[in-house]
């Protein structure tokens, strides 16, 4: 049953180190059994759970979020980092880095309520389309990754998300699409303000970033947010080894899986070269490290449940 | 059924108004029915879940911890805020406020690794007993609301602390004393760096604080944790207020409770003149706001679990 839970998983190394290790934490009696509340997975979001491909999906709800600000304000347009990101100029929006897109972030949330800009997130999310492949960006979920969510937490795991990406955006479809509730979910933040105005009291977003959750920060994150040392980790990139790394170092039972884009046929083969979020020194130190990696062209039968039509799935960006 | 599993409660409005409201929200088909994963339920910690006086835990943990510093650095017993604090000056500790608190709090913690933390802070709670009744504090939580955290869950209720007490002493003993997963305990917090050093990674607790999780803050930290807004608050001080109407001010059903301490028979009857956490504005403007005020005299048929034997529970600190 438990070869089953995760029939779109390969047979081979990496399904059995995965099954493995589920059933030394589960079966009482067994040296390595960790209770229940000990049981915490943690996984990246872009490129780990869903496709990040040609960019990640927060860059294209950020560019028709500014598009509308624009509207208001024709001036972002000609100035910087905001035209880089209207214009869709990677190289552009890669040399101003953290600074530039701090700035947009800033500016897309600025001003709204929490409970506002849930409802602009689900909206975008129901209708935006993937600029190759037409379909909604909730479609380009990997298969063999909700089934190993829901086979976690039917093993008494609770699974949490980890992600560079803003925690508003992911917190709008992850319950819905992952099983993953709001509170399980961790990601970059701005700053926000209580405000209390006759009866209305509102938490309103800020021109601040509070946490860049990258590399360092996702384990400064964990321990705030969680309180406890993950017994899993599942990334695909160099800002994902901090997490990967913190969890396979604690006593125990512990598996860190690293997943490899190299299945350009089904999904992209990509690594080093992503300017965006590489992935370099954790699949090359990955025998120290004590990763597994994950290759999506040999472990995974399916990618995505269905998968799109266009052929080869994307073409080069 | 529902009415014997708050044994503790005395019948009554207060009672009545909890049972109603968890009926409501939790009977399908009923106008008020919430979705489980919306039933989420906040408390504060001090004076709320337990006793807080004659000063809040946290400072009698403090104290033991400095105490055990200034073995190794023995001018803390004369420099400031750090003395008052060693010497239990209360009148000083209140004159030096927030920022005396932080640089105290900044002392105890850096330097540490959360694992180390966790361990000395277990320790501290299995060892420590109350100055006046000697008892371990863990005995001095209140059982009505045992009963309270086990009822709503038992609904399907999730439920989280909501403290300004620090997140690591609460995370020490909330899975086992009140049922609350660590995940799930939000509190004041130092930062923390993420630090490797050849095969060991750790968090690292550094002398600065992150987060004073009080007041407008509590807010601000529910939005950032719990990504939802609760539908049930409690609390017992103006430092719960703005939870406890962010609370309300949402759409649908919707509970939030006021401790009131009138009980100097088996507690401590204490409000606007405790200098530490003061109950006033909620209690003058409880209707306005719409709280519902729990008078621990009129609707506790029992407060601890245990009454400890020393009569009138505390004397005047």
């Amino acid at each position: 049953m438990a070869a089953e839970a995760l029939s779109s998983w390969c047979d081979g190394r990496v399904k059995l180190a995965i099954l493995d290790f589920v059933s030394r934490v589960t079966t009482k009696g067994r040296a390595d059994f960790v209770l229940p509340a000990d049981r915490i997975a943690v996984f990246d979001n872009d490129g780990t759970l869903w496709c990040e491909q040609p960019q990640q999906v927060q860059f294209f709800f950020g560019h028709d979020r500014l598009a509308t600000l624009a509207q208001y304000d024709p001036t972002l347009h000609q100035r910087q980092p905001f035209k880089a990101y209207l214009e869709q100029d990677l190289a552009g929006i890669h040399e101003m880095g953290k600074r530039g897109l701090f700035q947009v972030a800033a500016a897309e949330h600025a001003g709204m309520t929490e409970d506002a800009f849930d409802e602009m997130a689900r909206t975008w999310l129901a209708n935006a389309r993937h600029p190759k492949l037409a379909v909604p960006f909730t479609r380009l979920i990997y298969l063999p990754q909700l089934e190993l969510l829901a086979y976690l937490r039917a093993n008494g795991f609770k699974t949490f998300i980890v992600s560079g990406g803003g925690v508003d955006l992911i917190r709008a479809f992850s319950e819905e699409v992952y099983g993953v509730a709001r509170e399980q979910v961790i990601g970059s933040s701005v700053r926000t303000h209580f405000e209390v105005q006759g009866s209305r009291c509102e938490l309103l977003k800020l021109a601040e970033i509070n946490s860049f959750d990258d590399r360092e920060e996702k384990v400064v994150n964990i321990g705030l947010h969680i309180g406890r040392r993950p017994i899993l980790a599942f990334g695909n990139s160099d800002g994902d080894l901090a997490m990967l790394r913190y969890t396979k170092a604690g006593k125990g039972p512990r598996l860190a899986l690293l997943l490899h884009h190299d299945d350009e046929e089904r999904e992209f083969s990509y690594d080093r070269d992503f300017p965006l979020s590489p992935l370099a020194e954790a699949l090359d130190k990955s025998s120290e490290y004590g990763l597994t990696v994950v290759s999506m062209k040999r472990d995974w039968r399916a990618v995505f449940a269905e998968q799109p039509a266009a052929g080869p799935v994307l073409a080069e960006a």
